[in-house]
């Protein structure tokens, strides 16, 4: 038995209702005993629906008809499928199949147009999925929709994860209130471009399709793509965004709805991190100094990504050694005699070298933290980043050499 | 205390007598107790060196040092010194003086010019080398040389080794036998580009300089390139061939030499994954039918260092939907329906889906082995590789969340 992340929060937050939004839960048995493993969410009528999804070649079937569909019409409302146990990645046409005859079903029983049903898998690659335990399921589930079930709904989505994952933001628009909830579960395959997991998020704000894409598009950037925790990219991503418009505000280019529903990605982005399979520390890279964006991303994921970085976190270690040597390996321009590093407030190297103010025992007492941030100046420019990921312990290894038996 | 590699050969190799190199081996002291930490080689007079370095951009002062020689006069002879226990990498001036001060040593040591002089560093970063205790050891070094050591100088220069590294072939040119021995360390830190470690190569063929380096670097291509441990790239990697010309045979552009040569770098490549940290499992990920060589390389290279194949291979775990994701994730061209994996002998998936004559308990037999082959066809060129990479384990974590304590 997996135990529950050091890094998780003490309790899910309260995640407030969305009129317009309704969901259900059920222990299907696609996989799992004793426990739920299929989310319905069905999407008021004159809701706009927004997607983005992984750049894996070998995408899943239901990532592919997600794609397909996302920007059509949704003005006649929409639904949101997910089942947990089986990513029906890499089934051939098979997958296809069952991603339609789900769809279908969905569509049927919420009076939907097929076009308007979207859905996501996750769990283990290349098992065809036994589609109907779900098909079977779907009278029930539409039958038992609820506004104040979307905690249910993000514990049917979990497989490896440890905790269950949610955020809220809420923000003043002309004098009314616009609320986001979100959901999240993801825990390994969590990789830099595009970071893993399936996400589905919520609001009542009222936006047009394009704009809620583009939203979401800049807002993945700088949150799901920018968490780590074993650099492997999933089959199946996706990260799906509703907004009813029932709060009846128009948030168009309003500054202030951004930065919330970015707090919620980034809020959710960082769940993921801490439940990184087997994670004892949540860690965040800065990289400051760097000659170009590009080459601010390359280091900071070089050094996220590095496993003698992440194993000298598990150990506690201040190996800041091992962080040059993920600078060097990075790729981007760098240069050795102008490299700063920091653990912290701590200065540990500069000019190519062990800073004269530095001790190991301050940087292994710092290293004891749970949240870590590490810092390196490359000297060179004006370019920044900040990513984050976790440290490579013991229990990942247990998690994935033995996950399917 | 480390175990021995499950996956060591039996025995060091007997490597031949090269006439013109003589080795000796001190316990200097610089960082491990009770064992040699030293090496020291001269190359007779009239030998040519040719060298290939890591591409890190935070390269260690003795690898700045042996590329701003190599190429340079050798014909009064050369030598090479090299260090285990401090990598003398990122000590700014310090590691500059640390490597001039020994250079000078060896060469009034041995009557060589100060630019025949090649060392290297291996161990741990950032701290300052003490460069002393290996000075004060060439008088006795340059006293005890014998041409029969070369084993010694194998074990003096290994870290988290778990044993001893050395190939040999001979070949026969216009009726006279050239004979090649060479050593290797590298266990940690081994990566694309350049793969990691510390090579030192002999000969007593006859070659020009220009000659051997272009040999030398077209052969690291497909051997010490082609391999990786942990997708980490030091600072400190070198290999180094010494020609001695004393078997009075010219190689020049000779194809038997070459294939001899590169044998040898292939066998030191495959010793260094088979001593990969806490490696069970020797895996050579054969890529065919890509677009392009790059494509097939970023394949190869996708699934050797994701940790979730990795991990699989560990658990004996016939997880071929994590090749199809590490596939997905390379940014190379890849067709899901056009994919198909093999383990070994046996078809798992073709055409996007499983192979109908593949059955899990095959795959699971298979996995048992020590050496294993998992072949992909893209099904869209000619484009082919092979690269080689070894398991994760707990071991690997335990050697390196604790490695500098």
């Amino acid at each position: 038995m997996i135990k529950k992340s050091p890094l998780a929060p003490n309790s899910f937050p309260k995640l407030p209702i969305i009129d317009g939004v309704r969901f259900a839960t059920a222990a299907t048995g696609v996989k799992y005993r004793d426990r739920t493993d299929v989310m319905l969410a069905s999407i008021a009528a004159g809701s706009t629906v927004a997607g983005v999804f992984t750049r894996s070649a070998t995408r899943a079937a239901c990532v592919l008809d997600c794609q397909s569909k996302i920007g059509g019409d949704t003005s006649r409302g929409a639904a949101i499928l997910v089942n947990s146990g089986n990513a029906n990645a890499f089934t051939g046409v098979a997958g296809q199949e069952s991603v339609s005859r789900i769809c279908a079903a969905v569509a049927e029983g919420l009076g939907l147009p097929v076009s308007a049903v979207f859905t996501s898998s996750t769990g283990v690659i290349g098992e065809v999925l036994p589609d109907h335990k779900i098909t079977k399921c779907i009278g029930s589930l539409t039958r038992s929709m609820h506004s104040n079930a979307i905690e249910d709904a993000a514990n049917a989505i979990m497989t490896t994860d440890t905790f269950t994952k949610g955020s809220t933001a809420s923000v003043e628009v002309s004098g009314k209130t616009v609320k986001i909830s979100g959901i999240a579960k993801g825990s390994g395959m969590i990789a830099p471009d595009m970071a893993t997991m399936l996400v589905y998020i919520f609001t009542d704000a009222k936006i047009i399709q394009s704009e809620l894409q583009t939203l979401l598009t800049d807002l993945t950037d700088s949150s799901f793509n920018c968490i780590t925790v074993d650099s492997d990219t999933s089959t199946s991503d996706a990260v799906i965004c509703a907004a009813t418009g029932t709060s009846g505000v128009d948030v168009t280019r309003n500054e202030s709805f951004k930065k919330a529903l970015g707090h919620v990605m980034l809020d959710l982005a960082h769940q993921v991190v801490k439940d990184g399979e087997g994670a004892t520390k949540f860690v965040a890279v800065e990289v400051t100094g760097a000659a170009s964006d590009g080459d601010a991303r390359k280091i900071a994921m070089s050094i996220a990504n590095s496993p003698l970085v992440k194993t000298a976190v598990a150990g506690e270690d201040p190996n800041w050694g091992r962080i040059v040597m993920a600078v060097g390996k990075s790729g981007a321009t760098a240069n050795r005699d102008r490299l700063s590093i920091w653990f912290g407030p701590h200065l540990v190297a500069e000019k190519g070298w062990v800073s004269k103010s530095y001790n190991e025992k301050t940087g292994a007492t710092y290293m004891k933290q749970n949240n870590l941030i590490i810092r390196v100046d490359l000297g060179l420019g004006n370019a920044t980043t900040t990513v984050w990921t976790c440290d490579l312990t013991h229990q990942y290894i247990e998690i994935n050499a033995d996950y399917r038996s």
